[in-house]
């Protein structure tokens, strides 16, 4: 089918090789290597029993957070007055916890940073409890002390929600890592919150199923993470958000309660769905010990393609072509533009698969039956290139190829923390007005910013807006804010898509959510954690507390 | 395709042909009429404005609910302090609502009874309102004067959930049938709460979408009733839950706040996502005013397969089969026993399209690509033809057969109201012990109930246990439950997968949910709706009221 397909681009355009692709995927190092070593965490770090990857006490580069942009202390509201940790306090912690209550400072330092190094809490203690029982135990003592805590997975999120923010105590799923259940015939998986989702995409495809979802940082975060912060990434357009793929949660409340909505049901309609409440709220109405999720069968045939378009419009008009075409065979479609593909030349030296082009756009196809889907693929790119809708192109089957072709898309982010301080916007946006507000960035910042880049889910109407300067720097903060969420509110759009409020977007929400749905979201949480201890600072606007 | 498929029947086994489909269909009436008919409603019923069907006044059948089955007020809780409607109140209706604040008493009965006639209210006034607007004058005004309310979509839920218990106003979303928008890029559709499902569909149909949910109530039943009662159906299978396809909702709360959270967004991570408290909700937290929701592309190709099985385990067989071989088209996976077939035979004279077998299954594939379908559904058939899972079967890939062939599965329950007073149980289990609690409950009542017939949705896990007998029968029921809800309690499964708790069901929701989570629900009723207005007697247990 390769060859098949590559024939329509060698008719239309030039042909990219099969050892183009091997080049490429050559010049890669491994994902993982390259996410951790592109925020300068590339110290020592070791493989936690977990399964995840913890850095090491000797991380040198941890001890650089000064050199670099400084964590905003202006971003955060003044401490609340929740109590401090006491020796009494460490001494029930190390009992209940036996070996697993650290207070080295070095082991809590990278706990403490989030992973743009752009929040920095003071904790001065991290807890690492392996069950249930004993994350009901903790919260139950620090309730009943006032004791803040941050719940923390694999502590890769984007807007500062998994680190503490002064000196709350930081509560690691990582070591609740087991596989509790797994029914081949529904697929549906049960295991706890600190399973990391690799391991799990990998445990599930020995058995003929995936995840319902997939993430650049899939090497580090915890599927507990991924459902606090409702996770989108590049299978949401094909599965569906985890509201409706997670089937059951576990959840300690902030009293110690332990709330048993685990169901491993498809449909349950027996009263209200609690466990939604959980499922995006940042670890501030409960801390999530177990998920069980309804996982999609292993699609037999998987295709890449990455094409190229002259504008934004073209870019559209190949996305409904290709929803007509491949129809339930569509598993992505992702977009960068031109300035990442330069970001992605520069900073990472990954050249670009075919010619320079305006609009890239990245097209994953999953099936049943790779005849039919290569007949699909066919039909659509032969359709595409015809009527002039893509330039350019180049189509890989194989799985290393598609590794390496989906790292032009997934490495953006990488290459953007080496273009300087990152600005950092996750937007939904009705799809055609996406790349408008990218437009009018640019204009708006002229000079001011280093570089403007848009790329994204357009199949979710989700855009990646990113700003890079030299150095962090307020004026252009003040030009890029609130410019891009008046733009977005006017358009009816979400400020955060996909990455959350946590502490850096906090107090935008009314940009994206009526004062009566903030003030109901406030009851909520009186409900819930009526002292305020679970991840204070984050989510909800400090009006409100 | 329709004959290469044939062609592994006729070389297997017999081979179904089109005349009998032909005269399959001649058998049948409009599933509308028909579905009306089966419950006695067959007076006289005319198309309202809003294009649902209303009873009228005239309909001498709705007068017999006393010559049926009694409604039991020993299923409902003695009536709360409620404040009684007085003249002063209907005046303001009356303004309020311009002529569709409705006192007649033949109107009003048709409103007052449920779809089963098992529940009967007195209500003494129905709204109608047309706006958002005038939801939220209404409800503002029953607050203030303690007046409990009932909403009402197309009242055909089997859980008497949508019809008042004593006197409750009953507030009808009939009106309220705009479609507010639809975008053709992204293909999602907002629209006012009582559009009506079936008009829902053709207006997508022709706009090349599908809604994601399909129910034999489609042409009664009204989106904001779906939605509130978080309808599952035919096509969850393929599409997921309204948990995951339900992008926004406008709800008005007991007060008459209006909450805005109609977003027409595939992402949004602003704060908690308060919508999904109410969808399933049963209209006990807030009355939906609008919905926003994402539809799936119409499929180029449809086909329908019926097929005999011997044993419930060469049904899951077939499933497991199914599963992988037709993959990503794969819409529906249902099943029924051959009781079902006979009370289709008996009481709908619909003569088995195949021959007799102790199971039938029914599936349906819907895709892209016609040639591609068809090839899928023939390696499928032969595999499971070859592989003797099957004994029978028939395809279908006409509009016209595949409907006539849907009715032996979607006429189930209109067969069932033909053979007896109806006690119907909505059960979510492991796929894999479904049928065993059928075989059970049959040992458990031996003779005692007429008919004892399983059916429901394999590929969710759902059954439809329904049992018969001449008339009402406490005794049965007492053999009945909690039989049944403790088998399904022991295997973790759910005692309402899709028809919600309603009035007859509030009190078992501890066979499927903890005690800590059914006091949560309690605490977040309290804090939208503190006098307890909404739909009282219903979803939540008496001892939480």
């Amino acid at each position: 089918m390769s060859s098949v397909m590559a024939g329509i681009f060698q008719r239309s355009v030039k042909l990219r090789t099969v050892l183009r692709h091997q080049r490429l995927h050559r010049t890669f190092s491994s994902r993982k290597t390259a996410r951790l070593s592109a925020v300068g965490l590339c110290g020592s770090f070791h493989k936690l029993p977990s399964g995840s990857w913890q850095f090491g006490a000797t991380c040198q580069k941890l001890h650089t957070v000064a050199d670099g942009p400084k964590p905003s202390a202006a971003e955060a509201p003044d401490r609340l007055p929740f109590s401090r940790v006491t020796q009494e306090d460490l001494a029930f912690f190390r009992k209940t916890l036996l070996g697993r209550a650290i207070t080295d400072s070095d082991f809590l330092e990278s706990s403490n940073v989030d992973w743009l190094k752009s929040v920095k809490g003071s904790s001065e203690v991290l807890l690492r409890p392996q069950n249930t029982k004993e994350v009901s135990q903790v919260l139950r003592y620090c309730n009943s002390r006032n004791l803040a805590v941050t719940p923390q997975g694999g502590n890769t999120g984007l807007v500062g929600g998994s680190v503490p923010v002064y000196d709350e105590i930081i509560l690691s799923t990582a070591l609740m890592n087991n596989i509790l259940a797994f029914d081949n015939i529904s697929g549906i998986l049960t295991c706890q919150a600190g399973c990391v989702l690799e391991n799990l995409s990998l445990y599930l495809e020995e058995r003929d199923y995936i995840m319902p979802l997939d993430l650049g940082a899939k090497g580090s975060c915890q599927i507990g993470g991924n459902v606090a912060t409702n996770a989108g990434g590049l299978r949401l357009l094909r599965y569906g958000s985890l509201h409706g793929t997670v089937l059951g949660l576990e959840v300690v409340l902030a009293d110690g309660r332990v709330l048993d909505c685990l169901s491993t049901l498809r449909k349950d309609n027996t009263g209200y769905d609690l466990k939604q409440l959980f499922i995006g709220s940042e670890g501030t109405l409960g801390v999530i010990t177990a998920v069980s999720i309804l996982c999609p069968r292993k699609p037999k045939s998987v295709n890449l393609v990455f094409l190229g378009c002259e504008t934004f419009e073209q870019l559209l008009k190949t996305f409904q072509l290709c929803r007509g075409m491949l129809g339930e065979i569509l598993s992505a479609f992702e977009f960068l533009d031109s300035e990442c593909m330069r970001l992605l030349n520069t900073h990472l030296k990954l050249p670009n698969p075919i010619s320079d082009c305006p609009f890239y756009i990245v097209i994953e196809t999953s099936g049943s039956n790779p005849t039919h889907d290569g007949q699909k693929l066919h039909n659509f790119l032969e359709e595409a290139m015809t009527s002039s809708l893509v330039t350019d192109g180049t189509v890989a089957t194989e799985e290393s190829k598609i590794k390496a072709l989906w790292s032009m898309r997934e490495r953006i982010t990488e290459a953007l923390t080496h273009d300087g301080f990152n600005y950092k916007y996750d937007i939904s946006l009705p799809v055609e007005r996406i790349y408008q507000l990218v437009t009018d960035m640019r204009e708006h910042l002229g000079d001011q910013a280093k570089s403007v880049v848009g790329y994204g889910h357009i199949g979710d109407g989700n855009l990646h807006l990113n700003i890079t300067s030299p150095a962090k720097d307020p004026a252009l903060l003040g030009a890029i804010e609130p410019f891009v969420y008046e733009w977005t509110a006017r358009c009816k759009g979400s400020i955060s898509a996909e990455h959350g409020l946590g502490l850096k977007k906090r107090n935008y929400i009314y940009y994206s959510k009526s004062s009566q749905a903030v003030a109901l979201m406030g009851n909520i949480k009186a409900i819930l954690d009526p002292k305020g201890i679970l991840n204070p600072y984050k989510t909800l606007p400090d009006a409100l507390k």
